[in-house]
């Protein structure tokens, strides 16, 4: 663990390292056979794991895994460190936990911009709008915005 | 400018993206014929320039500018978005006001380790050690740590 970590220090850190997106898509496995799944995580290098696992104490939720398995094996010739992630994608973490730190410990700058759009999918998700068309067309319209704010240059 | 950013939302997002480094090396232009630049930056795609403007003004030193010049023209093919960075070197505004605001607002993680090397180089260099052989060394060991430190994979 680490020491004193503050949760403005928190959504200083998310605003370099965080990403809010939404996995959306066919996927069979749903009923729907639609998945929109709001998830938000953080990725950095191994030697720092121990700041994710603070941030997963501080938020009370989430899961921190290594990414050294399969396609990242590929990497090892490329001077790759191992990486480890934080993840939440429950909804019910994500509505009760995620988002409310994140609104009482605001984000700036363009990571806002994502934050508020990932927010709207967030609730239209907890209205159910994600199981009629609908509802579906609207939330694909918001997570074209995030798409483009998320998107970064080499 | 962005509205409220907090010193440690500063703290928490130069873990993310600000880098402490210290230019050290043979230079002509210096009467030592050494130059020991301790350096602190932060770089973001140009869309956040304004969260580096509100951070020079709490700080109250360093400067912004554009990355869109010279070898960064090259990279326009590469989808590469233009860059702006933030950055103090004046040893003065360093000793006075990065390392003291880094020293009231702490720094976490790996960032923090290379924080504390920056700050003994930045040390011995008002120190006046930089201008002997003996202290050279000394610094040259330092800055071989903090290259350790802030390397990072692909």
């Amino acid at each position: 663990m680490v020491n004193s970590i503050s949760p403005e220090n928190i959504s200083g850190f998310v605003v370099g390292e965080g990403c809010f997106y939404v996995e959306f898509g066919k996927d069979g496995k749903y009923k729907s056979k639609i998945r929109v799944r709001p998830t938000f995580v953080i990725e950095v290098a191994q030697d720092d794991e121990a700041v994710l696992l603070s941030i997963k104490q501080i938020l009370g939720c989430g899961t921190v895994y290594h990414l050294d398995f399969g396609r990242y094996q590929t990497y090892k010739d490329k001077n790759w460190k191992k990486h480890v992630r934080y993840k939440v994608s429950n909804i019910s973490d994500i509505a009760t936990k995620v988002v409310p730190f994140f609104e009482k410990h605001p984000l700036f700058g363009k990571k806002l911009k994502a934050f508020e759009f990932f927010k709207a999918v967030v609730q239209k998700v907890l209205d159910k709008k994600h199981l009629n068309t609908q509802g579906l067309k609207e939330i694909s319209d918001i997570v074209d915005q995030l798409r483009i704010v998320n998107k970064r240059g080499v």
